[in-house]
């Protein structure tokens, strides 16, 4: 009986894979389950999952190399059509998703061979990897009773500790309360976004900036309003009326200057004229390289601006740890959208981040991970004298993780071709000009965002030498 | 030179502390951050930070009890105003943040002394706490090269582990291009009301149902059109025009009830004619108890449904995972909002869950949590008949992790009362009547959810017995 039982699921599997193959699920190629969890789901033995894998064998369905498991038959025939679709008239999309679908795509990461100088990366070597392990397992060892869901804004040990790092680290003074734990810092535009703006309404932003934030603004309805920067950051003297304004006063990106004193003053003044927020992005306030540490403007006004801060540069952009300070008045609106977005950021990472905010291990690891930049931007900047000398210029060195490299004799429009031969040569480069507002006049040289910290010393020269070769041919 | 450096810093230190007391920044029982994380952080010795804290303590600002870390002083007078706050007119809040904060808010979780029958929770117990480190471990092992973003639909491994198990486990074909890992189905949720509602388009509501899912679609602007549930699910018959309809068909929730045939081709040629999304909310889609396993509407059309999958119900709420299948005209939309909105899951997650599928430890789990849940649920019932008899109706029992139990004799009008002596009991209870849509009639009995998968046998049992005896203070 049992036996005849057996025989009729593997018949039943045997007509299920094949039909999967015939419409196409499984392409030529395709890996099928093992057959271990295959018969866990089924409820099967293993030995009735290997019969029915042996007879489509047989039949050619499958194919199996070395042991390996079982994969898709090459040249089998499939439906061009792999999904049952109706002939219903397509569905209707928001006007957020109309926005969203016209602004133009980020470009696809390619690993470049040799040296890629992708900001934003990082190195995996950097990682701490023994104390954020020592700190998940002490997380994952804390047996709740109840697995339940947490509290919007964060756990109050995470947004406590934050608390303290904050005003240590960064001079901020706020209260837990007014901390909220985001899946890193797009996630705290993204909601930024969606509380301040409704359609046509203006929204002040760095020209050149950051395009995810630009996306996220623009994705809910808002109005860009560029606002250009010189070498005293954004020219905040005569901002026009708009609901935000988002500002990377520390070290702007991408070009890199500082924010002066009096367009600090001049921006929250507008700003509590306007009944606007200031957006502070401070996205690598954690690396300075010998100057002094300049306070965020949310030390000067916590009731205007809106203070983002993010654990990509300093941990990993992988985790989606950021973390938002809030006016109070605006502390319910924050909590609220959290809630109804996504309930709240992964309690694992709140827990492992707090343990090691609460250690002191983490406040090692800045120091460390920053020195070890120190010397990365000490290679880079030296490589770059050694192999361009004075043909071209560099911006943003002082603090950060990247710097810009304008091309002094080569125009803008070579930067898709230099581009293509850098990836052909095995070094991914990034130009400045997408960062510009499509409706402004952008930079008439070539420029290039050059993110180190992702490249060892070696990586930095090759790569260097490699695009110096490179840039030869273009001018 | 080096000591007068020290001694200056222990000064700043001093100062900076004590403003932060009088401003409020720390009230009175606070505890400050470690020596440790504070000389860390400083660059100073621990010394340093040590005599600053000794002189605190010694001007009372600071008190230490039993060698434990230094507390702010009891009874030190702070300002009202811990923040600095300008006089700036309130910042202007958009009208979905409008929106939001008219929203009821949910009842804020508190814990019950002897039984917490909130519906959502899972014992600890429960939590393959092995499988899921010896992932997690082998996660975070996995060294790379370079930390940076990932895909933001989520890893191709893990979509590609997750097709195959949607396929054996229910019926659902799809391709990993369809998959969009999201931070549990909340923010699935969030995303199909940002990419198909605009304010003022209708959406179609289960009557009763599940009240985040109204609150996300309301928050987009979206206009409530509460549809009657019975016995067979939906009442699909004959639907206004809407721009969605949200679903729960294996399991209605709150009452239980399975979506028949007949409604369910209703519903999707509803669905082709208006061009409108339907929204199969498959959050409990594993828990069947000697029914067979209903097929999701997915599986009958794929290019008119959005299948909503979650993690939080077999795994754990605090871990924020789960998955949309989409469809593949609208994987695009999808997969720049997942972007825009947060980059994407994190990766730990991710790759810890493609493990777990992988390996075939998911589905062992899920038999054995399966199986618990089942013994669980008898207890339940047992205990309800014992201590309540006929006096309560029971609904939604063949499937899920909750029932639906209906006071016989008591008015709907007494639930916040007896939720009230419950509580002082130490007993949680939950109302169905917040589930029903505040225009429509509610039910004239008083009517409760229990979740069950929380508790173990004995708290089953003896919440039961209290349960009845506070009921009977009510009849």
């Amino acid at each position: 009986m049992a036996d005849q039982f057996e025989k009729g699921v593997a018949r039943r599997i045997i007509a299920a894979i094949k039909e999967q193959i015939h419409s196409g699920i499984y392409q030529p190629g395709a890996r099928l389950p093992s057959t271990r969890a295959f018969a866990a789901e089924w409820g099967v033995s293993r030995t009735t999952v290997t019969a029915a894998y042996s007879q489509l064998i047989a039949e050619r369905y499958l194919e199996t190399r070395r042991g390996a498991r079982a994969v898709v038959a090459q040249g089998l025939a499939t439906e061009t059509a792999p999904m049952p679709a109706t002939a219903a008239a397509p569905r209707h999309l928001s006007a957020f998703a109309k926005r969203l679908l016209a602004l133009p795509s980020p470009a696809q990461a390619q690993t470049a061979r040799m040296a890629d100088f992708r900001y934003g990366d990082l190195s995996g070597a950097d990682f701490p990897m023994l104390a954020w392990r020592r700190a998940l397992n002490k997380a994952s060892l804390r047996r709740t009773m109840q697995l339940r869901y947490g509290d919007p804004q964060g756990t109050l040990t995470l947004r406590t500790a934050l608390q303290g790092y904050l005003w240590r680290a960064r001079g901020i003074r706020c209260t837990p309360d007014q901390i909220v734990i985001v899946n890193g810092s797009q996630q705290g535009l993204d909601l930024c976004a969606r509380l301040l703006l409704d359609p046509g309404d203006p929204f002040v932003i760095e020209n050149p900036g950051y395009l995810l934030a630009r996306h996220a603004f623009a994705a809910a309805g808002g109005v860009a309003v560029p606002v250009p920067v010189d070498e005293d950051g954004l020219r905040a003297e005569s901002l026009p009326f708009a609901r935000l304004a988002y500002v990377t006063p520390s070290h702007q990106f991408p070009l890199g200057s500082v924010l002066s004193a009096a367009r600090r003053r001049a921006l929250l003044t507008w700003a509590a004229h306007t009944g606007a927020c200031i957006i502070e992005d401070d996205y690598d306030g954690e690396y300075r390289h010998g100057v002094a540490p300049i306070p965020p403007l949310q030390t000067l006004d916590a009731e205007l601006v809106i203070y983002v801060g993010t654990l990509s540069k300093t941990l990993s952009p992988t985790l989606r740890l950021g973390y938002l300070v809030v006016p109070s008045s605006l502390c319910q609106a924050f909590r609220e959208a959290k809630c109804l977005t996504d309930r709240h950021t992964p309690l694992l990472e709140q827990d492992a981040l707090a343990e090691l905010l609460t250690s002191g291990a983490y406040e090692r690891h800045v120091r460390s991970i920053r020195r070890k930049n120190t010397e990365r931007r000490a290679v880079l900047l030296q490589a770059l004298a050694d192999a361009l000398g004075s043909s071209v210029t560099l911006a943003g060195v002082d603090t950060g993780l990247h710097v810009v490299i304008w091309i002094d004799d080569v125009a803008a429009d070579r930067e898709p071709a230099i581009i293509e031969a850098a990836r052909a040569a095995g070094i991914g480069l990034y130009p400045v000009s997408p960062l510009y507002d499509p409706t402004e006049p952008r930079p008439a040289k070539a420029g290039f965002i050059l993110g180190y910290a992702g490249l060892d010393a070696g990586a930095l020269r090759r790569g260097v030498a490699v695009m110096a070769a490179v840039l030869d041919e273009f001018r």
